[in-house]
């Protein structure tokens, strides 16, 4: 079999039965399609075991089966004429905390048909992780949380299917890729010993299910690939990850860092793979300060200030008036303020140089980006000496970590010659902001590439490449988790790298020459 | 393993979880079972994943596991605290056309709790396959005869287990060997096709299933074993036949007959199987004669005549007075009939002989076996020569169907040194009273071995031995189906048997010893 032929959708012409060979209709349709596939184990359920006799009759015995791999075996989720049109697809899924995303694949080529998003709607009961799975103990309270993503679900898959002409009956299989607990969530699994010590996930790999045992409404016999997790703060995103980076066959060491909240971080090539996760703090996602919120009209993505004048070049998404600043927004700015000087090495603001723009709220210096006449909500919009001093910590953390990993198999960052950066923030970040601030280190910018929602691309590459489940078995069996040790070491890391870029100008040549 | 140990339920104890050791609950018990099984594919379903992070704690990490071996894989059905006391059950069904008998064992050590058994409430809708065939071919039919069959089932679980102190819940699988017809309408698959040219059955290896997708109320987790057949004539029934009497395992030839209104018949060695089935009537059930009926009290089993004063000494079941005869009588009449010379070498009855004996129902002879004044019915028990004509019919093909598979392997009958009868009736049979008509080979009888239910011996094994479903997959594989071509040399030699015993006596020394 050409190895770039999607297989999932196959296509058999079967000698119809005779008194020399009566073999049994579905054992006549299993051993074609066995030898097609060549695998001696095929599974299908009791009620397509049903209708098998009909169908090949009907068809004249000339069938397309759609198939799935499962680990140790195929799936056999539907045979049809083999003059039927209508299209097999499969649905990947990025299971995230706060949005959730869809892409629906056509099995038969691995074509995309469409993408769709939604605000997860566990939302309305915690913003987070933690509110959840502290919800999940009360009576119902794992139940209200599992009804809330599947229905979720259900309604965008109805959507989905709607707009593109598709019944959720021709979705044979999912893949879904998120966080330990947002997958526990999904399963209907109690999350609980996940934020208790010694942090233990009901289960790191789940077996490939039933679409219907979990309350999907795609066809009855669709099968759910979940992604494994390797602990409780490393889920099945990150693999999904992993898997679309291709880190794991790569000859050179490369590094994936998922900037978030929580910075995950894995270094590796085709022979190891190291992992390590670590809070860096919502900073970094525009999350604290006052001004912060996600992406969208009027949100200023990027900013520059004339180093002479000290004016505000201000970038809004869709050039709306602004109205609030994100994560990379964050990060531009920063960086901007550090080159014209108005915040200093340590990350606070220069009075000398702000001037007019510098105001004091309740004893707290802020920085007004935005004066009120020109922004959208008729306030100024301002980011305070806090918030700066929050995002040194986060940047100075992600960095830490950075530094940690590599170290602990004796690597510089700068002999990394690919540096993915993964997620949707990830994408919008400019690279040399994260380098002016010391976010990221001061490599060459062409060795920057971002992922964009690497969690969905890995859900993705598990519909379309029939090797996947291995591949993935191999990556969490392969991974080195490092448990991040705040020791002496880490917190003397830690301290050096609380300057802008850092206490050592030269690890961040680049922006020794911005600052001149 | 010790080979001798059922390996059903697992004792483990578990290395609780730590800071060092994070493995979630579920691999964690996996990991344990893997290496105790020394397989690397557990499957368990998403309800007991749900449930094990609760039992293992509450249990200390001490548990006990029952397991069931699949085809490439084990599968996980219980986790419970290793002190629980509970027994974890096994059911074996022989799933016949007019009788279900079921054995309940327990899984730990393979002991027998208690047997059971049923007349097949689709009796009502028809007493053979055909007829039930024909009715499944209208609206609703298969339906109805798949809720007999299940609902015949659940009945006679819940008795089983209210008089033996289980709960349904407690049995975890069940093995069900019936002929291909009977295993079609317990799956709820269409026979249709079975008795129409080609003759193909909708499967010949049903996969391992939930009981709960059957409707088979045990534990929702139960698996059902599902014997494979090798087409429309030869069902699970008898490769659980040949589990139960190890032809397959054995280094001699042997024979396994089962006999009934089918004569089904396996020849073979450890190294090759050749299997037929053919037509014999129910003559040989005591199916036809109008005296005929199913063993019970009152029925007769055994007669002798004597033959200087022609005297009937009649044995009846229970010893109570006759009210009709049943298979294994009516082979003992015949032969006693021969012998006394009351019916001669063409089973035509002697009227010189059975003098008084004999009288005429609307033109037909027919012999008195019990007079009315001694039969429990009030009328003369009475076979015609009809009858009898019927009887040399079955028993010549029978004999027919035996000589022509031994020859298709070039032997003779009296090579046979094993000579297997299987089922209920097998049992009962005289083997020297079927030699004396000619119907079984006259081999010394030492070399008869009755089976008794062969059909429940083969189910129950796949529930006690671990390789079982592997050896039963390795005798489907093997089996050569033998078809009875109806050809000129067919037809010779069941001419030649169609006399008491054969129109060759050479064929049957010892019934020339008996006759002088």
């Amino acid at each position: 079999m050409n190895k770039k032929d999607p297989s999932w959708v196959q296509t058999l012409a079967l000698i119809p039965p005779s008194l020399q060979d009566n073999t049994a209709d579905v054992d006549r349709l299993l051993n074609a399609l066995k030898s097609r596939l060549k695998s001696n184990t095929i599974h299908l359920d009791l009620e397509l075991v049903r209708k098998i006799p009909e169908i090949i009759r009907h068809s004249g015995y000339r069938v397309q089966c759609t198939v799935l791999k499962d680990r140790n075996q195929w799936v056999l989720v539907d045979v049809r004429n083999v003059d039927d049109s209508e299209v097999s697809a499969g649905l990947a899924v990025d299971l995230g905390t706060t949005r959730v995303v869809l892409r629906l694949i056509n099995l038969a080529d691995g074509g995309v048909i469409a993408e769709s998003a939604f605000d997860n709607p566990q939302e309305t009961i915690g913003p987070d992780i933690l509110a959840r799975i502290h919800f999940a103990d009360q009576p119902d309270g794992l139940d209200t949380l599992n009804n809330l993503i599947i229905s979720g679900l259900n309604q965008a898959i109805k959507s989905m299917c709607t707009a593109n002409r598709l019944k959720p009956d021709n979705i044979f299989v999912l893949s879904v890729a998120g966080n330990t607990t947002m997958t526990h969530l999904f399963l209907g699994l109690d999350p609980k010993w996940i934020i208790r010590e010694p942090y233990i996930p009901v289960v790191n790999s789940p077996e490939m299910l039933n679409a219907r045992i979990l309350g999907i409404e795609v066809n009855p016999r669709a099968q759910v690939v979940t992604f494994p997790n390797i602990g409780s703060y490393f889920g099945g995103d990150l693999i999904a990850g992993i898997l679309f980076s291709r880190i794991y066959e790569s000859e050179e060491t490369a590094i994936l860092v998922d900037v978030g909240t929580n910075a995950e971080v894995v270094l590796g090539n085709r022979n190891w793979l190291i992992a390590c996760a670590g809070a860096a703090g919502p900073a970094l996602e525009g999350g604290v300060t006052r001004m912060g919120m996600t992406a969208g009209p009027g949100v200023i993505d990027k900013i520059k200030i004339d180093p002479d004048s000290g004016e505000f070049d201000i970038h809004t998404i869709e050039q709306q008036p602004p109205k609030g600043i994100c994560g990379s927004g964050v990060i531009d700015l920063a960086a901007q303020l550090f080159i014209s000087g108005m915040v200093d090495i340590r990350g606070k603001l220069v009075a000398s140089k702000c001037v007019t723009r510098l105001k004091d709220i309740d004893g707290i210096a802020h920085l007004i980006v935005v004066p009120a006449e020109q922004s959208a909500t008729g306030a100024d919009l301002t980011i305070s000496q806090v918030d700066l001093d929050s995002l040194i910590r986060s940047k100075a953390a992600m960095y830490t970590i950075l530094r940690t990993i590599t170290a602990s198999v004796g690597m510089e960052l700068e002999d990394l010659n690919t540096f993915f950066v993964a997620g949707t923030f990830g994408s919008f970040i400019n690279p040399q902001s994260a380098i002016t601030i010391g976010m990221l280190p001061d490599l060459p910018l062409e060795r920057y590439h971002p992922l964009g929602n690497s969690s969905l691309g890995g859900a993705t590459r598990a519909l379309t490449a029939e090797d996947s489940l291995e591949i993935i078995d191999d990556i969490r069996d392969r991974i080195t988790y490092l448990e991040l040790n705040v020791n002496q070491e880490f917190m003397n890391r830690f301290s050096a790298a609380k300057f802008l870029p850092h206490t050592d100008p030269n690890r961040f040549p680049s922006v020794k020459i911005l600052k001149t």
